[in-house]
């Protein structure tokens, strides 16, 4: 069975078993996770394990993330390898408009705590040394969250058939869908709504909301505050330490958003409920 | 308000805010997340981001992932920075029995493609040079596999009070669970029964089952596979890239393990339903 290899999902058979009813063979579909080597000017910063499809925001995401890039303009090209026989489109390569790169922390993904000091804190302090907190003076209403969940459903094709698939979601503060974007990484699903967001010039996101489809960590965190992004919401939980990094950075932290109910975790003065 | 620092759970203060219906502050717990610097002799290998608790299991069962050790003989000591006031228990250091390390692979987490060929097909030849396929030959009923989740809930506590936690479980084959462990980060939960197991004895895990409560990706099967599992189970799907490298490594692949029913992905013949 052959699939087109940018397609977010693959064929599969499967066998269905059913405990005491026997079993029967079956097509069933797969959410496609391939690597994606990110260039820099022809170095490699990254690999990670996407699904394909909007692989250039996906890089440039990536990079706004990492606070290599801010506007479009900091990006001169993404060239990606043509996809055709034998080769695979899965390399992207950026070439920069002027951008000075610090190679060394794009490309150390280890870093070095100076004692036994480390802890959530001081990863919370090294990421507000790249990015300023969000004070963004923006009021939404409580009742404009609570639809969020069920447009970004309606805009989800890919999940229903696989049931694979991460995804986040870029509002504006009337609850209309900028972009929606899916991935078997839940980074690589907000990476690709950031790029898109570079792209079209509209960083930074201060007057929007975030929504992603799962939990929140440290990390979703990060990237939202790299794109100024004042409100994330979730369907599922966040962790202590995205609570911490979304207290000290100034966003509104929302969970369990789920059947017109939220838990607002921080700076719940953004939330209209009346 | 004060936490333990090595609890799985947090607490926090929560503004629950029901839409048309008023809100209240509540009492909440979020699931721990907390930096771990991961030190070879001395080296920093991997920062990752954890849910403190079985520290030592957690860096054990990394080194098992990577390659790096196989047995318990082949680590001397584990030793973890105490967590004393100003300071945090955020590091451990494991000092080896005298295993070769191969300290480019384990430090550099980019790998370079040659050409534009990277694809997945590379990205799981690449494991099996470190990693043979399995080949036991187990056989169990479809019925115990089937139980598997009622049972890894029943021993799943601290998910029940935050929602934020990826279980990973090591079951004989009887369905009897040997060990389970929880982490904001799905990787983490199974290193860390992977380093149970191996400070136990108890690898290759060729008469073993492995269950997780979410999805499988590519980097699961890898770690699965370095322990040597024939059989994976999980709740939820597997990606495209999983399955195909069940397939070729001779893994049981099962996915959305659900009310006596499941799919089975890749080698059917060890599930017997009679």
């Amino acid at each position: 069975m052959t699939d087109a290899e940018n397609a977010p999902a693959a064929h599969a058979l499967v066998r269905r078993v059913t405990v005491g009813g026997g079993s029967e063979e079956r097509a069933d579909v797969t959410a496609r996770e391939e690597p994606l080597e990110i260039r820099v000017e022809g170095r490699s910063v990254a690999v990670v394990m996407r699904t394909p499809g909007h692989d250039e925001e996906l890089a440039a995401g990536f990079l706004v993330s990492e606070g290599v890039i801010k506007t479009a303009r900091d990006i001169l090209e993404i060239s990606q390898c043509p996809s055709t026989g034998n080769t695979h489109g899965n390399i992207v390569d950026v070439l920069l408009g002027g951008a000075v790169v610090n190679w060394e922390s794009l490309t150390r993904h280890v870093f070095s705590a100076s004692s036994c000091g480390l802890c959530g804190k001081t990863s919370i302090d090294s990421v507000f040394q790249r990015f300023p907190p969000v004070t963004a003076d923006v009021r939404i209403a409580a009742g404009v969250i609570a639809a969020l969940p069920d447009k970004l459903r309606a805009a989800q094709e890919t999940f229903a058939a696989t049931g694979g698939l991460h995804a986040s979601g870029i509002f504006d503060l009337e609850g209309n869908l900028l972009v929606l974007r899916e991935d078997v990484g839940r980074h690589n699903a907000l990476d690709k709504v950031l790029g898109f967001a570079l792209q079209r010039n509209l960083l930074p996101l201060d007057r929007h909301i975030l929504l992603v489809s799962g939990r929140v960590s440290f990390e979703i965190m990060q990237k939202a505050l790299a794109a100024g992004v004042p409100v994330v919401a979730a369907i599922s939980a966040p962790s202590s330490l995205a609570v911490d990094f979304a207290r000290e950075g100034g966003q509104t932290l929302i969970g369990f958003l789920r059947g017109g109910t939220m838990n607002v975790y921080t700076h719940p003065a953004r939330i209209l409920n009346s």
